[in-house]
């Protein structure tokens, strides 16, 4: 499995993965699943990915040799005008795909599945954020529910749903977005560090705040281990149920 | 879905469930999952459901007419003289059910889905807990890890791997359960008020600490807050991420 998180807040965007991949319990390998097309000043993109790795691995290949390769006749990643048609790139490179080696991989009892948290900001837009699916549709990210979650979601998302607010700062959110890794790491053998996150500050036209934390980091285990503690302590105040 | 944990701990057990079902999400209603069977001062054994409704309730339905029409030749739940064997005849109505149904449900592209927590006590053993699977085989639950889930178990795990020790008390270990039901019930339709819940002291051989915790529960209404704004406290207590 996987597990990406997205937020789009007030101040910019929020993307983290983790790195881990597996074919069965005994075959894990390590590969990034965050990635980043942007040109100064003007465009950043980031995609995020889930699914079936040779899958996502070719989707985006697609994508980047369109870059290499364009005419102007057809839009590219670094030439679409909105984050929109951006979008629609992305889901065509899926069909694209899945007419290439869709019939193969369920013939041989695999599944065509991908998903895609998409986010950046194109200059004259506010950033914005989609989920791309395996269909090569999607949904946009509204006002009630800043994040988007792809991959092992369950453990993660309570404390999602009861602290993000769009008005947080980015490092509140990088924090709580890193706690949400930090439960379903403890409960999911499947997603492993480390986790590569992506700070994008609004109108900022950089991804300089780009950072992988490691098994190791010293901010990661302050906060996992202040954490556990915070809520034995918070569980320890409440009263008990009356026996 | 559904949401069950059973909790095995030094002091006796804990069992909760919740009692929604749905076919889709367009048709719910509210069924008990949580099963008694007692004799005062010799046994009490107590089973939650998960999985197709027809499918539990006719395990259940089996365990009764097994003991109604005893014989002596054959054991039942209440003449099992040991906790393995009362989950070793769960197990066997199972696969009753299973040669019955399975089939025509498999044929209808259905599946014949079902686990169950066993946990109780027998005069003469400690208490016992086990998770029975839709195979009719079974799991004992260990001293490393005291807990066990079925249905709907993702949201509501984190809490319970921090928190989770032998040694609680019964009082301490209903609020963990309640807070890990809170949890699940924030994130999932498919889970759904009221909670059932027994709580079990060691050697009493009684099921008297049985309640039904409704929607509007005082306590539960509580504890549900209470949890949320002390999470909320703990997240602003940590240091934020260096932006």
């Amino acid at each position: 499995m996987t597990y990406c998180v997205g937020l789009k807040l007030d101040r910019g965007l929020v993307f983290a993965s983790d790195t881990r991949t597996n074919a069965g319990v005994d075959n894990i390998a390590t590969f990034k699943k965050l990635h980043v097309w942007e040109e100064p000043g003007e465009r950043v993109i980031t995609l995020l990915s889930a699914g079936n790795l040779a899958v996502t691995q070719a989707v985006i290949s697609l994508l980047s040799e369109h870059i290499a390769a364009a005419d102007g006749d057809r839009a590219t990643l670094m030439t679409a005008k909105t984050m929109f048609q951006v979008a629609r790139l992305i889901g065509s490179a899926v069909r694209e795909v899945e007419a290439i080696d869709g019939e193969a991989l369920e013939s041989n009892a695999d599944n065509f599945f991908v998903t895609f948290i998409l986010g950046g900001q194109i200059k004259g837009e506010e950033p914005r954020m989609f989920q791309v699916y395996a269909a090569g549709n999607f949904i946009e990210v509204g006002e009630d529910t800043p994040f988007l979650q792809i991959g092992e979601h369950k453990y993660g998302k309570p404390i999602l749903d009861r602290v993000t607010r769009s008005d947080m700062r980015l490092g509140e959110a990088a924090k709580l977005v890193l706690l949400s890794f930090d439960s379903t790491l403890r409960s999911n053998l499947s997603v492993g560090m480390p986790i590569d996150m992506l700070l994008y500050n609004k109108d900022t036209f950089s991804t300089d705040r780009q950072v992988r934390i490691e098994q190791d980091d010293d901010y990661f285990q302050k906060l996992s281990h202040g954490w556990s503690d915070k809520l034995r302590e918070a569980f320890a105040d409440i009263e008990e149920f009356e026996v």
